[in-house]
């Protein structure tokens, strides 16, 4: 059955405008950010600069476009975490403050990403996760794995601040060492 | 005995140093960063523009060495509570970290100190207290109160980061809780 005529413009515009994300992600994981240019894109994509106009106004539109991709990746990432984590849920709980940490010390803001991560969709990106956490925290609370004094919403702030450190840590195994003492904090005593 | 007159004259410069100092101090509180100008201090300390220019180049002179003034005089604070608080070590730790979270909560950085934040001063004074904490969980390790698994300085830094929650805590006792949650983060389990 054909499609209907909407439905594959619709899909047109949204490979458009994934080309676009991925040629920015490439771009900026080899040369930085400040390789990203309306030109290069229209290059590096073959999608004429004209049409890329209609689709971006300006650089800054393409690269908040692609870094509320990433960070919505990052979430996405975060839940698969939780769903393929097996055992109690202070292991679903370690595991995916596991995979948050290691993205903080993988991808340690630069001069030129810290202006982004001022944005707006990075707030509700960290609304979202604060919310993700705090659930999780919630369910170690009920199954009595975890400690039930402090309300989980704020225990979920307490993690996500101390695993910041993991931002200028030198290795992995400090980052999962970190993790440990982070999640020590949430047991019942 | 009549002083020698070097010593005078250094008194007197460090005298001259604190009234502009306290006179910032007091701007700042009731007025903000903005208020902080050669000619209001020059009038509110009763000092001369031509000498208030050969202690300080500018405003910014100015305003660095009140904020530098005050990172200092929190370390001091969090030295004078490690020394007064009785009990072992992690009582101490538990103390100093509380004193720490409330200064952060109370001093809530806006868009005028977000970047003295950045100033080299502020990275040798958090350098200093690292090391301070360090050596407090360090004692604690000693006296086999706290986790010895993993190394002093980096659950230093893992206290430090998560007490930056104490931010946008809304209440003291909110401050109180995340900073046992911290401290039972190093906790011997």
């Amino acid at each position: 059955m054909p499609k209907l005529w909407n439905e594959t413009i619709e899909e047109h515009r949204k490979a458009v405008r994934e080309a676009v994300m991925d040629a920015t992600a490439t771009l900026v994981a080899h040369h930085g950010l400040a390789a990203v240019t309306m030109s290069r894109i229209a290059e590096d994509t073959g999608i004429g600069r004209a049409t890329l106009y209609k689709y971006f106004p300006d650089v800054q539109a393409i690269i908040l476009a692609w870094h509320e991709r990433q960070i919505l990746r990052h979430l996405e990432q975060l839940a698969e975490v939780r769903e393929r984590t097996v055992g109690g849920a202070a292991d679903r709980l370690g595991a995916v403050l596991g995979a948050y940490a290691l993205i903080l010390h993988d991808h340690e803001p630069t001069v030129d990403t810290a202006a982004l991560h001022r944005g707006e969709h990075v707030g509700r990106a960290q609304h979202q996760l604060t919310g993700f956490v705090t659930d999780l925290i919630a369910e170690g609370v009920g199954r009595g794995e975890l400690r039930d004094d402090i309300a989980a919403d704020e225990l979920a702030r307490y993690c996500l601040h101390a695993l910041t450190a993991a931002t200028g840590l030198p290795t992995r195994d400090g980052v999962q060492r970190l993790v440990q003492v982070t999640v020590d904090g949430l047991r019942r005593r």
